[in-house]
């Protein structure tokens, strides 16, 4: 049974595991001083056009906006999102577990919107009480989105411009970056968000690698002394090496891109195919996941060949579910797709 | 200039000072094992018809429900409220400070609707990656709320049937509780909130003390160790004696339901005399605290006679504003509304 | 019964109570923002010789030891303590609860050698994998230390200078300063401390006030949004004309000094007292607490008149005891103090 | 130039790489739910002889012991260990971060004694102000220690028995877990450790694999909603798999006891050309790292052949360096040491 239950299905690209294999009994320090963290630093700093990026390498998501919120972050400060951000809903209160608060702001599929989160900070200095109230110290947000959606470069520059002005640092989740890298008619490119973020990630557990997200402060800016404070958050790697290698190997000859444009070809496909079955699309998106509302019915009946993500009710009837691709998904995957649509024609 | 700005304006009241100055050479053992805490521990006890009750005093509001917040969650699990509540607005981060997220649910002028909550609660069990979040482990209400409105006993008993159902705790928030109890036509009494909550503080900096609150676990439910968990918080007095003889006087010859109702019904001649003047009030509040819609330009005038409470903006020529009275409101301090309401005429 | 058992057992220094009954029913603002409070720091400032003074005022000391180093520090730092030191052993983890170590280095009668604590610095620096341990960004004393000893002007200024060199910041815990700064012989004074700390406080709870400490940011060096966070520390009283009031009138007519004074001489009878009986002391104290070496069985019978405070297990058959003096030592205390050694003649 | 550094030098054992090349493009569920993970805690359990047994797959060993103290401990208990451990000084303040006080006992060549230990708890309880104290609730010890040497089973039974006395947990960090298991002449066994510890890891990191550490709680003894908290620190793997693949190789046909016992095979050879060539031992470790005392001048020479690891300054012309070897540890790396050796002869 094929599976678009997620992107983090399989373990890693061949080129990403054939680096592991050829690097495996090399000797190398630990802790992020080996040689493939430094070649991966300087092979990201050059596909972001951002030769001053101070560069880290952390296991996870969640550890990663956890670990950036909170050493960025004053402790009188929180950070705002989008209420349905994953930083917001699913992180099982990893922030709030290092003492900041989330402040929300409204979702537009997934996005924020610069003209509703400057009101929302208009308002708090507005208010004679701010003082007892928690400050906004940065702006999260994803990109793609948790819905897929992606910002266009202008928007990106008006929330960039935004947290200039009130002094708040811009974040920029990338779990899914290569995604948005690679949609159809983006003008986001990699330089742009080192060029607005103050701090952003790119992912790789999502788009190649088993494990690792790179942190990336654009402008020589990481909090001060930051190995220490990602030891203290129980997020150092002993074997820097592990997430280094897999870098190197994604930011050589532009294979990150490579293995995330074959993703959004196969999300585009996936969505003609879903299209012409007569699917009504729960939103528009251009990138690696496309939500379709589905009869719980027909659903059942489907699931016996095709897996797919749970992502909410629709209705009583209704569920609106994911299908996710990614760098793994393949040809064969499309063909059990089709053949279990027409297995279970509506 | 009269202030009607909030209910912590004065000192204490006269026989609450009185306690103060008659016991204040007495030599007394300091945390908390003094005589006159227990005395008034003693005192609390009977008036909430809870024997068994394990009962702490605390220095204030805030202090208050960060400590019991923190002391009775799990770490995994975050407090329900009203998206208005004190906890989740105007502590300045206090309960995320300490770990815990906040998780909101929409406010009826300050009220938590059971329906709605349920729905909350229900939702988060339903979302088939709920381990991913936060659990809903507590309800946070406070009664009067921040609006100043009540709940009935049957929304009480709903509250707290909807806890048992879910295994989360009842937390009542009473900084103004006495405000609460003393109000026309309530049927909320001390016993009852004993009967319902889990956990519940009266409040004595806003009634009639010069500060602090009594923590009371009505089923001898304190959690373990719970003074070195005070301690650990920082909060643990120790001249414990200062709010002991303070809640000693207070809950003498019902002290604290006296001069709450003195409160009430300077709260009422307030109200009969902005109605007399025509004013639009934001809503309706049986307690101490009376909301009415201002004109800016009046406001400027008016401001040279009589302090109010700024609320919040209501459009941009009118401010919602705040007129709290208290224990400590004087036949003087209504002269003085009157004349300045002639004197300001709209 | 009179007991010793240490320097909280009274309300407040006469003076000081009056100044609460002359100020209770004047309406004041709350937060920090009443006359008094002002009017307080002024004569603070003015006492320290410190006019940029950043000032606050805290309810007890653990939540002020807390507040102080968890603002003051940046996460990856901890605290250097002696080993004995208040913040290392008395206050229930309250110093980890927010996040920090607490490092500790070898007591000398409650005090810390300049001498080790700079090697303990050096080994830190000099350690190659340092970055993996916690960073010592202040150094913690007590003046005087728990023990009622005394640093000499010269020691301070060596601390002071050690924390300069090293980047750290040196935080005086001053809960009992008065009774410090009027002892005998000593050359520390109010200005030299104000010189000398980054910040200090000066205890009320223990030197007659019901509660309150205030915290002294000497150079205007106060931690950004500090009153942010210390509400977010659930610190920030809503009458803050409570503590005001009473730092008001203890700086008014050199009434803090005056009344510490008073307790350093009943300290120094204590002493006579006891000497001429014989007893051992555990060591040398010139302030308002005095140890002594005491035979339980003795102690026992003793007990009976006069309560003491249990300090330590010394051996098998003895027990080191706490005399405390304060404010409040009263000529009838000695006389039974007296009586009672007669009566219990060892 | 080989290196002795330390024991996490190279990629993973070719066993455990195989099993990642063979499963790299199965589809599996994240989060842990896959099949090698399943498969993986099965051959744990019976390895373990631990059927109830609660597994969890971890990223590192700072991430663990964080993780472990601060869901295990209540919020008011502290974690005892020895001095030097490694959670009382290499980990950044990790256990500090979230909320808990390392209580220190001396350290005997990094191991804890049961006397002193007790003795630490007895001093506790019998202290009048210890509800003003950290409590406390585990013990904490590595096995093998920070420096190589093992407890004996009688030794574990007596800290296990101490632990059920007190009611506190008994936690044993086994980063170097399978090094320890098959050294020469110990009696402790993973059965044993299973049934005296509340909670234990089995390293993989430094034992065969690229990361990962296997968490026991040998007793169906989680705490409650254990995902949400591994979630919530940050340390929910989004591909499970990654580990678990690796502990399913680790634990087929006895992988990861046959791997150790090269490390303790190449450890003994290292130590018989080391003590041929008469250096003095800082201390006897039956297992992968040697420590020995070296004169810094030759120090500077024989770097420039062989890497060993910095653990301490000696004197101020002798230093105390690591040899570490590993499941990795080649006789060409022997060869090289032993070559190094002739040329700079002391």
């Amino acid at each position: 049974m094929y599976s678009f239950e997620c992107d983090y299905l399989e373990g890693c690209h061949e080129k990403v595991l054939q680096a592991l294999i050829d690097t495996n009994m090399i000797q190398q320090p630990g802790y992020g001083a080996d040689s493939f963290t430094e070649s991966a630093k300087k092979k990201i700093r050059a596909a972001a056009k951002a030769p001053e990026a101070d560069i880290y390498f952390i296991n996870g998501g969640t550890q990663t906006n956890q670990l950036v919120i909170d050493t960025v972050l004053a402790s009188y400060e929180g950070v705002v999102a989008a209420e349905t951000g994953h930083v917001a809903v699913h992180e099982a209160g990893a922030i709030e577990f290092s003492g900041h608060k989330v402040l929300t702001v409204p979702s537009h599929n997934g996005k924020v919107d610069a003209k509703e989160a400057e009101e929302y900070i208009d308002t708090f200095y507005a208010d004679e009480n701010h003082e007892h109230m928690v400050f906004p110290g940065m702006l999260y947000i994803s990109h793609p989105t948790e819905y897929g959606t992606l910002y266009t470069a202008d928007e990106l520059k008006q929330l960039s411009a935004l947290c200039r002005r009130h002094d708040m640092k811009l974040f920029i989740d990338g779990a899914r970056l290569g995604y948005g890298l690679c949609a159809k008619d983006t003008d986001v490119t990699l330089p742009l968000i080192a060029e607005l973020a103050d701090v952003f990630y790119i992912g790789g557990t999502k788009v190649g690698a088993l494990n690792g997200e790179t942190v990336v402060f654009p402008k020589n800016n990481a909090p001060k002394h930051f190995v220490t404070r990602i030891k203290q958050h129980g997020a150092l790697l002993a074997k820097g090496r592990l997430i280094g290698v897999q870098f190197d190997a994604l930011f050589t000859d532009d294979l990150y891109l490579t293995i995330s444009r074959h993703a959004i070809d196969k999300a585009m496909e996936v969505r003609d195919i879903l299209k012409e079955e007569g699917f009504t699309f729960y939103l528009d998106s251009p990138t690696n996941q496309q939500f379709v509302i589905a009869e719980n019915e027909w659903l059942k009946e489907f699931g016996k060949y095709i897996r797919t993500g749970f992502w909410e009710k629709y209705d009583d009837t209704h569920t609106v579910i994911r299908f996710a691709t990614s760098w793994a998904t393949t040809d064969k995957g499309m063909e059990e797709l089709k053949r279990a649509l027409q297995l279970c024609r509506k």
